[in-house]
């Protein structure tokens, strides 16, 4: 049901853009992209005859062909009527972009929500928005959200993001990141279609593995929950919930208008149900690459190795503050890594190889990763980049033995760098291709490992996690 | 005394490398850039006769000149007898690089660095290590920590690190963040030279204006506490104390031979005498960007503009976690910002300019900068790849707003932000030049200003803090 409802704003068949327009601004990229898409796109706009080239339509009821899907970019002041004749169209889904609506906290603009609201439950016509950016669906590369396709990777997370302007941002940095994506929905003020209602059409898509939400407010926590437990029984919803104070309550008022809420409530909720909280959104696309491209680890015995001490210490304090425990590497282990370096390399968990890990790394990574006692591993990989230029220096074999012995072998491996721009690009250059998330924070890069296990143990014994 | 114990490891007159190696390695980049330099270098070498093209000495008794500073690089086993050498030749100061001593937890090497301590307080000649890569000073190009300076910006942050490979890779890494270095610091095992000496040392130096520590541990505690007292007057210091859990007390003692202690103890001694503690190196050195570059706050109260919503609302959030106020803005300011954009952009603080930024971005920079009620603003930057490119933008205009109206006005400015490498390095193109520092955690963005806010009450009244 769900799955036929919303699946319009995903594949639609006709679209029309209320507001197409020519002139830079809001909407803008939109209308030309769709325009020079092989969408079926109609532009209509109440002055212009043509739009990109194209014969502009003065009222969406005067498109001759039937159209399935409607982008509303008209000032808030005409949205009501835009939405009136779209209705009387015929036309299954709406997402209004314009905002100027109940965020502004003032009656006027509020009581047009409100009338829009009713408007979509009498005539069953679902609408996003306003206040949003609406939809993109990476694998048809439809968009209503100035998404640039060239610069988004396909892949298995799909993103329910409140907030229209964050989650374009969210896919320019994550294709640096090597991060993949489904579908990113932005929501806006949620008159109509809402979270739970994304999180359904989610559960059924077949290239969703992870789905990442920011919310600011859940309305009908009952079904939230309801429909949360039955998603995370076949995939995780990771999830930055803002507003956690009372100034961020009140800002979100202004942005969405939403009540924040009770935020220890929201702990709960998620809690209740195994749902993974973030404090940002680094942390939720750091646990999104993990879940999308690690297995789940049998247990809590985690390796390090490491080529600076220092991060070998505070990754070792993370494991503890994560209740995690480090792996007690077994003899044999040891023995095999003392043979391929220098006899000061301290090889207890954390293994600290330091400048002796040009000639130790593949050695170790192997040892380690084949040692029962070893569920996981978090490999802290740092080099100056004169040490990369002048001796150069290829990772291949280190991403071959890491994807055999760890991924393929039901161990989660992170890597954990610190460094310039260019080492973390060459880092993602090398080892992207064998799926092995990259991280520049300690703490993220023990919690990946952490929240895995919590979601695994979730699903073996959803009661007692 | 200290400067003058001390300035032989920043300001070395002639400097012999005993294990100067040609063979690639630990030590043939620091041998190649010392030889290429024009600073006066002896290479040393129990069996060649020249190392790239220079006569090279079996023993450094044998150089016919002066030798001030001596670093060795040797296998740990003959580190000993080339100190009693360095000692009989009469030099001033030792950099002992080579691992292999505490840090195994052998007793027999154990004993070695024993025995080097026994030699150095008897002698006088101060030593800086073992396990450490040494110094470099950014003012003078000196290093024998294999520091790229093509690759490193002058500044006014020095660093003291307990770790050797971490100092460098963090000087990789601050060159893409704008953030300029004086002296970096690194002190491995502490057989003489501490973190203690090196406090004295760079408060007397004049072109160090922050201080940043990595401690695994601190051995002298009442002599710490004192020193660093006295520091906290002229300048702030920065710490990352790591060793905080068992887990990583014991990895600090295999790294440095550190015990690391009770975390309760140092977080406590760090609180009594205003050194402000950080959790990871990207907090540490957002601070010091703070410190650096920006004047001390007047009070708490902290405006906001965004250009997303949600960065705003978690902003918010971190603003009331830090204790810090939201600045209410006065109705002169709101008037003067409405005139500049379209009715639906919410001015409350946060001020929240969505895609209106573009239009609205000066006038409310200087509006808000100017109202009486802010004594510090926190800009969120962010914009659409796309955006930027099809649509044209600079920040040159930002820049010097924000320089004029904050900065020379006594008013701290953090710019926040979110996105893809290429859009970071554009801002901070855009913004370096002006001393503005950028930040792309929102935690952190608030902490910088709560952490300037702290560090000025401390100053005013150092008993109360």
């Amino acid at each position: 049901m769900i799955m036929r409802q919303l699946d319009v704003f995903f594949n639609p068949k006709s679209i029309a853009i209320i507001g197409a327009t020519e002139t830079m601004g809001f909407g803008f990229l939109t209308t030309k992209y769709l325009l020079d898409s092989n969408f079926r796109v109609y532009p209509v706009h109440i002055k212009r005859e043509m739009v990109f080239g194209q014969k502009a339509y003065k009222n969406v009821r005067d498109i001759p062909e039937e159209v399935e899907l409607v982008i509303i970019i008209v000032p808030s002041q005409h949205v009501l009527e835009a939405v009136q004749d779209s209705i009387a169209k015929g036309v299954k889904g709406i997402i209004i972009e314009s905002a100027g609506f109940a965020e502004t906290g003032r009656e006027d603009f509020q009581a047009i929500q409100q009338q829009i609201t009713a408007l979509a439950k009498k005539s069953g016509v679902r609408i996003i928005g306003p206040n949003c950016l609406g939809i993109s669906n990476v694998y048809n590369n439809f968009t209503s959200a100035e998404t640039d396709f060239t610069n988004v990777r396909p892949g298995n997370i799909s993103i329910i993001a409140q907030s229209g302007v964050l989650g374009n941002i969210i896919l320019d940095w994550a294709f640096h990141e090597g991060i993949g994506f489904s579908k990113v929905i932005t929501l806006g003020n949620k008159l109509d279609v809402d979270e739970v209602d994304c999180l359904e059409y989610l559960k059924e898509d077949t290239s969703t593995k992870v789905i990442c939400l920011y919310v600011e407010e859940v309305r009908d926590r009952l079904r939230f929950l309801k429909v949360a437990r039955e998603v995370i029984k076949v995939k995780p919803i990771l999830v930055v919930k803002s507003g956690r104070t009372a100034s961020g309550a009140k800002a979100a008022m202004s942005h969405t208008a939403s009540i924040a809420g009770n935020d220890t409530l929201y702990d709960a909720m998620f809690k209740q149900v195994g749902i993974i909280r973030a404090n940002d959104f680094y942390e939720m696309f750091d646990y999104a690459k993990g879940f999308s491209m690690l297995p789940l680890p049998k247990g809590n015995r985690v390796a390090v190795i490491t080529s600076s001490g220092s991060l070998g210490i505070l990754t070792c304090d993370e494991i503890e503050n994560q209740k995690l425990t480090l792996a007690h590497l077994s003899e044999s282990t040891v023995a095999e890594m003392r043979q391929s370096g220098p006899e000061w390399v301290s090889l207890k968990n954390p293994v600290d190889l330091g400048p002796a890990q040009l000639q130790m790394m593949h050695t170790c990574l192997k040892a380690v990763l084949v040692d029962e006692n070893v569920d996981a591993l978090i490999w802290i990989e740092i080099i100056p980049e004169r040490v990369i230029k002048e001796m150069g220096l290829t990772l291949q074999t280190a991403g071959k033995i890491i994807k055999k012995y760890g991924t393929e072998a039901g161990k989660p491996v992170v890597i954990n760098t610190f460094g310039s721009p260019w080492f973390i690009e060459l880092l993602h250059e090398q080892f992207d291709k064998y799926q092995i998330p990259i991280t520049i924070s300690i703490s993220n890069s023990v919690k990946i490992t952490a929240k895995l296990l919590q979601y695994q143990k979730w699903r073996m014994h959803p009661s007692e996690s």
